[in-house]
């Protein structure tokens, strides 16, 4: 698309995380991205109407050649949100798990739908439904696991690659637990298929610039100890990220200690951490879902190999799995992003999980802990810029530096006028959407309004590496 | 309105609770609904085009003057949602509350915003938008609170009868505990303003069709105890509702010990619930919003008095109150039904406190209470008929009856195409919500992704006593 292809400059107001509990606000700013999608400069406290003479010839850039969005007075650009754990393969059932909880729900509601999913048609819509939605809730980067299945996990890539979201692309690895019709037929045969969706991926984007594999074994329980051992290698061999679900449930821990003993795996004791430490699993490439039920020595472990924690709360609330510690998990120095987890999660939204792990940490503060509470600006931190550092992303995505790409969303509030109508929408200029913003908040309280009442129709244009990927009419 | 005066007949899918873990289905269903709003008959499995013929003249109606409402196949008419506590003088701090619990939030959110509200164009504004937002969330009836202040307190109930939402409206009384510039200065006169806000509110709908009075002592610690004394006597006198708060936060109970001994109330002990009793407060009438650390003998006392309990899951969670246990007040024999109350609750929206509703449960559950856990049955039972019954009226609204009203909203799902678009959203016939329906879910399934997923944008049309109040374009 030649639009997208000049260098651009974004104008207005920007938020993003400074640190874990302040986010900064930057006014009347000028952000400058290059035809690459690589932010070459950000100016603030400036006047659009200079910036040509004044900036454009430090960039070497033609006034000709460039593109200006400029936003009105009240939204604002934030960076795109990272989606750092979901089954792109189980969004048909999103809100779908009823009274269920996870090993239950596993075999009633999720195997039979992962393993429809081999016809290719019904792989298509799905996948394409579900890249659209969570595009359109401003995840501008997503961590997949797709299914058993070759071909629709290599489907699942192209159709990230094509419509522009960054993503990392699993194919689900288990040789056990599951019907016999739903897994893989030996540990060779699953490590082979990992090769063979891995080599695809690489093909359509070798500089992994936009999708990328990850090694997926499903979770433990899901693995046996052969393939687990042989995942590990195949992880060390070709420095891919990893990514599994830990200690979700009871039921799920008290499986592991059965199916792993010390004796087995040769870890030093029976935890879950370190099964997959046992296996060469747990390496600062992983991203571990969940984590709900560790153990101090869990998560110091953890710490110590500088895996990562992918925190869920919709999903741990919905199939009452518990309410992870997230204060605790990052004082001991454990980095934490936020997922969806559709479809045990039952929401598309990021944003909607940001607003659940603010509830979620209040019913752990409930419980006697009151430092618990996770803040406004916490929970978009990690559903940025944790997020990024939890698919190892950091250096190019999660705020708005110099260096970094331009992953993005532009943000409206609706503003009410005296008459209890919102500005623009009779006139069609503008959508109704559920937050309202009646003139006298402080931009704190805009974006505390916006967490917690906003929705996809505040998200009117995302970006992914300078790309527009999702526009609202 | 004209159109509005004619009979009409709903013909299409209805859905209702039929009891507390049940709903009911009834498609090919005709509601016949008469000019004054009331539902006249329910002919299920009937054909549409017959019935001119073969049910018009049962009912003595003129084909010439019947309005036919046919929806489409996939939509489903649902009985209006009842929101049992939200303070409407509070809608624009939706969202607002940091890391604040209940008497902190008071103080630095509350009373400010609610004092602003003596101007009347701001009232205006606020109270219109409320309205609004409540309407197109599905809300055909709410218990509102709104401040102490009379006029403005008046335009509320005027704003309700003139957009056609059931309300009960309670000017807040309190003569202790805020700062000076926010209560009544005396019994006398908080008792006074109550008359003349109950007087207005009476000549404007004097049958109470729409809009009814309620007495509204904020909660004890606002209340010197001759307040609460005349406010028991006028409820007495009046034969009107009460609606008050009891047991939110462990603060605000150990503050109604220490401010009411049983030698200031006469009442048997020092409980929260023994206080309102004391005064004759708790009555088959009153409406107690939160409910969350009752005790077994509070409880019972409630269950014996016929008081019903609003429960407000969002405000709960946001503000650290607790967690409800709902499942317990229930067995006891507690009338419970659903509150946002806005804005300690940060949603306008019935259905998420459902869904909220839902997942608290599962907290509770996790507390080691497994039975604790309501379904999706279960809390849209709470959101209609329960809360008709904790509005008292049960007799009028919750479901789709001979002799009830038509309180009622259409919902449509977003159904996928294979191509991965939603039906009609290109074509501009429908809008893209955030309900995605893949064509094979099961009408319990498709209900399930309404309540996880669903937004003001499913709720297309919203009708109160037959009159439509409410449709999106």
């Amino acid at each position: 698309m030649a639009a997208d292809k000049k260098n651009t400059v974004f104008y207005g107001t920007f938020i993003h995380s400074k640190k874990l509990d302040e986010l900064e606000y930057l006014h009347n700013t000028a952000v400058f991205v290059d035809s690459n999608g690589k932010i070459l400069a950000v100016e603030r406290d400036c006047d659009l109407d200079n910036i040509a003479t004044t900036l454009f010839p430090k960039l070497g850039w033609q006034a000709g050649n460039v593109a200006t969005e400029k936003i009105k007075d009240g939204q604002f650009f934030f960076p795109g949100f990272i989606d750092t754990h979901l089954h792109a393969s189980q969004y048909p059932n999103v809100g779908i798990f009823g009274k269920s909880t996870l090993l239950d729900w596993l075999n009633r509601y999720t195997f039979p739908l992962e393993a429809s999913l081999a016809d290719p048609a019904k792989a298509r819509a799905v996948y394409t439904r579900c890249i659209r939605k969570t595009l359109s809730h401003g995840t501008t980067c997503a961590a997949y696991y797709a299914t058993v299945d070759v071909p629709s996990t290599n489907l699942l890539a192209d159709l990230c690659a094509a419509s522009g979201q960054r993503a990392l692309v699993g194919r689900v690895c288990m040789d056990q637990l599951s019907p016999a019709w739903y897994r893989d037929e030996s540990p060779e045969a699953s490590v082979a298929a990992t090769r063979a969706s891995i080599a695809h991926i690489r093909g359509i984007d070798p500089a992994m610039e936009i999708v990328r594999p990850v090694i997926t074994p499903r979770f433990a329980p899901s693995c046996s100890a052969p393939l687990l051992r042989m995942l590990g290698e195949l992880a060390r061999e070709t420095g891919l990220p990893v990514q599994t679900h830990i200690s979700e449930n009871v039921g799920e821990i008290a499986l592991v200690k059965e199916l792993f003993p010390p004796a087995l795996t040769g870890a030093a004791d029976e935890s879950y951490a370190g099964v997959y430490d046992a296996f060469g699993l747990l390496t600062d490439k992983t991203i571990l879902a969940h984590a709900v039920h560790l153990s101090e020595g869990e998560a110091e472990l953890i710490r110590e190999r500088g895996a990562k924690v992918s925190h869920c709360p919709c999903s741990n609330s919905a199939i009452t799995s518990g309410a992870a510690r997230v204060r605790w998990l990052i004082e001991k120095g454990v980095v934490c992003g936020l997922g969806t987890d559709m479809s045990g999660g039952y929401s598309p939204s990021v944003l909607e999980a940001a607003r659940l792990a603010a509830l979620v940490s209040r019913h752990v503060a409930m419980g006697g802990d009151e430092g618990a509470k996770l803040s406004v600006e916490e929970v978009l931190y990690l559903a940025t810029r944790g997020g990024a550092e939890v698919v190892g992303l950091e250096k190019k995505v999660g705020g708005f530096e110099v260096g970094k790409e331009w992953d993005a969303q532009l943000v409206a509030l609706g503003e009410v006028d005296v008459d209890g109508t919102v500005k623009g929408v009779e006139a069609g200029e503008a959508e109704d959407g559920n937050v309202d913003v009646f003139g006298w908040e402080s931009w704190e309280e805009r974006v505390a309004k916006w967490l917690f009442n906003g929705d996809d129709r505040n998200t009117r244009k995302v970006w992914v590496k300078g790309r527009l990927v999702h526009e609202r009419k």
